[in-house]
């Protein structure tokens, strides 16, 4: 397989090593180019001594990356970052695909929404994507197929997330003092995510978002009164039946056998008109990096899952 | 203060371990007697050498507490130990004061159901109490006040136990292995506190159970529509304004600062017709051994709060 | 009895939160005055709202020390924040007792370092006491007994410890991303506890601190060769017992019976000539204010436990 | 690559589940048998819904692998368990590679210990291989290079291992209510490993284990007095330069770079004639599952590292 040649913007915070540890494994593309800010002027395996022997990339500051030959450009930077930088390639006519993993084009509509379940089709062969947001992913992958299917009118979501979903810089919400042993919720019914989100779900969402004392993951409850009979089995099966990176479960789906993975779980339990929904994902996985890749597939032709099929570490 | 003579039932497993714990700090009660069944026969400062130097008690095989001659008997027992054992100290006449953790009695018309801040007057003197369920304490004081009140007409709980919840013997769902990093529901919709639940809270409560990664503590999200205008922060201070033990909060409590203390932390935020309250308890202080003796200092006429206000460990 | 009035300088740090938590239940003493630099302006209670119903206690700026009336302060500030503050007390003739949970004191000739354990005679009725280091206080407690005997010429020493040693300030070491799931050595020989090791042991010590994945705690390891028989039994036996904060164990302790005590559970192991002894503390008790507190009892006349003998919270 | 097929006995376990998990991305090996004892007439995609999409797999009753024609052994069991399997096994005129991952052959003259950095070339092409304990493999490649050398007289050792060493069953000392936020050590000086140990490594160590509060890996300090001066740069790097899988770091390693990897991570500090070795890996990767199929490699001939190299998830 011809490899696609790859520049990655961010290459030191927790998303970008995501994308590089992946990227490893992925027999389509090779990472050949990182950008950074305050990473700039050293190496990849100077800041992250194990990617010795997997990597031996210089990063190149931010600014330069306007003149990349890469064959595709992925963004994983904070909000408000790669916007300029977006703008800086296309007007410098850059022709490569873009992948933004940050916030900054969720909702520009030069960007098709990477939300590779519901929107495959625009996908495929799409020059420029925004990323979906973690919490985004889990909530519309549980939440769609229902509103799509007019039962439900609104959808009550709690969503724990691990502390890797903070990013890298230290802050009193990801000491380890205050997070083992903690549960604390924060932006309650505000989460940024839910501008995304109400794009695709045509429902109400009400969204706790709890801080939890692990480092990976999504793990979110989406309760909700049907309002009419329905089969939610044919309807789950038949929303992602030909989605490879969706695996519907017995039951509410646990945490761990997507952690380090690019799955999405999926699990319901319904008593009479009232129905529960788990989802679970990596957050850097099918939350920021795997979905990206994901998505890069699409974009270059690829199969979907290329690279993406790594077994979960299970313990 | 004179010093009332406690009898203890199941001194072995945790729930009986916290008692003796904050028994420790309580100048009104004692605990002078020990019964175990596979715990007999062995001191209490064997079995946990921490005990040294607070305990030096011998425990009796559980079938003689019938003869206690102590003021008070609590049982700290599993599911179904505990209903002989009261038959057989009513039979023998005993006339002292019995509260049972465990869930034998919660349903018998003979005890009061121990939730303090809804029964407190019935509570004043009584001589048979059953103390709810943890799960069932922190559902119940997060619904009970809107569901008094006619505000809601259901609700949509998800939450979150520590595994000190599931008692000192090992299992697969306790083993760190796969507790450490994960998030597991549990019995959905069919949790068996959902019975107690029922007798205080007249809507029906749609419940999740998930079990966490850390020891001690429970956190709850309950989800609600309003179904009227209303003012909830007058409602909650005029519900719980003369119970000590809670407190309310400004936004969705934490965990940690309940940890280690029978508070029950209550806060919660409302948005448009839309309500979430969030409930942090210690499983096994308000959600156990705590309330067990709340319920005991209202038995025995001391005030409420005795040897109950220690301050949590915070960190 | 009568209580003593203090000062605590340094209120809103992770030290200064454990000396407000323990005081609540010491008789002996009342903290009546904070003193706080960032936190200056604000109450206690606002910033830990878990102590609301415990203080009710304004922050003064830190420069107002000099000017207290207490009968005692303690100093609980980051290392090069205290030095000058005494000063300023001195100069102003404070004539009541000075705690600095600190560094900058320990090497301080005006100071008597307060290992309660090795120098009790010297601190009772002391009017200033520099409280030791952490990990100093678990490695000086296990190694003491064996060098001032003579028995072993070196000791080699591997100590992990909880995040909380850090201190509040978030910082990449205490991310819980970094720290949960991980060990990590620091400071390898090199730990600024080991000068006043020095002053009290009179054997090298080749010490490997360690973060651990946990909050609160320190549990260390100290190997050395005996060059003698001894009965290490007797030894210890006769070292602390008439310590009433040092409980002995059979062979090696655990960390979690320590922890929110004052207690130092030390155990040993021998075989030939080749010994192990294990000591657990809880790096914010015996480690820091709960010696603290230890060291103002003596220094008040107070006996050395008051205050002191909380039980654990074991789960 | 033409792939060799491979039974593996113990299917269920912690270990075998490893072996599953790294042997999907080999790309010279395929499992194609599985044999339990409990888990016999399952599949394992029941048993372990993760590997769905990966294995499609019926458990055999373990009795019967007498009879496989796979070309290769895998045996993860408990101890006791493998012995009369192998027995079996040989007395059928078995022609293929065994390699037992449990301890019954570890001292047995028929099979070859398979430290691979020590014993490689006796190992390519060998029938029959006893795959080194967790913490005998990390104490073994941090000693030995010092011993083989004669610099150091005995070694202190303490290390500390994840929960997921002690096997799936459920036990009190991996219930995570005792295990979260504690340090315990046991069989101290007495490891089963010490024997294994004994017979690589010529000098006495002195080995303290301890239960550590996470899941996967080993991570371990060496201490040591230098008995003459050395170059032990020079030295750890001629004992592994040509060890693809043990990496040589500054300073002591980390845990968590190892995490899901079959590295050994190593690093050293020297002061004066004292130094300490750190050894870091995962007890399921490099202390079991790994190591057994690098040594499966090299007895089939195939580069040493092949389908070793995923990278850690890092987070």
């Amino acid at each position: 397989m011809k490899r696609h040649t790859v520049a990655l913007a961010g290459a030191s915070g927790y998303t970008g090593m995501e994308v590089l540890r992946i990227a490893i494994s992925h027999p389509g593309i090779s990472i050949t180019e990182l950008y950074g800010a305050s990473s700039a002027g050293k190496t990849i395996q100077e800041l992250v001594p194990a990617f010795e022997g997997y990597y031996d990339l210089f990063i190149h500051h931010m600014s330069s990356i306007a003149d990349t030959k890469a064959d595709a450009v992925i963004m994983a930077l904070p909000h408000g970052e790669s916007a300029a930088l977006v703008d800086a390639l296309l007007a410098n006519g850059y022709k490569g695909k873009i992948v933004d993993i940050g916030s900054d084009h969720r909702s520009d509509c030069r960007a098709i929404y990477g939300l590779v379940e519901a929107f495959r089709d625009s996908l495929l062969g799409a020059d420029f994507v925004a990323n979906p947001g973690c919490f985004a992913t889990a909530i519309q992958l549980g939440v769609k197929p229902l509103s799509d299917a007019g039962l439900i009118d609104q959808a009550f979501v709690t969503g724990v997330t691990g502390s890797s979903g903070s990013g890298a810089t230290p802050s009193s919400t990801t000491h380890s003092s205050s997070r083992i042993g903690n549960l604390k919720a924060y932006k309650v019914f505000e989460h940024q995510h839910l501008d995304e989100i109400r794009h695709t779900v045509g429902v109400p969402v009400h969204f706790v978002p709890v801080s939890g004392p692990f480092v990976r993951g999504i793990w979110i409850t989406i309760q909700a009164t049907l309002n009419q009979e329905a089969d939610v089995d044919a309807l789950f099966a038949n929303a992602y039946g030909s989605s490879p990176m969706v695996r519907l479960r017995q039951g509410l789906p646990e945490l761990k056998p997507v952690i380090g993975t690019n799955f999405a779980d999926i699990g319901w339990v319904v008593q009479g008109n009232h129905i529960v929904v788990g989802v679970a994902i990596d957050n850097l996985g099918k939350g920021a990096a795997g979905q990206a890749l994901q998505n890069l597939n699409l974009m270059l032709g690829l199969p979907e899952t290329t690279g993406l099929l790594t077994p979960p570490q299970l313990l």
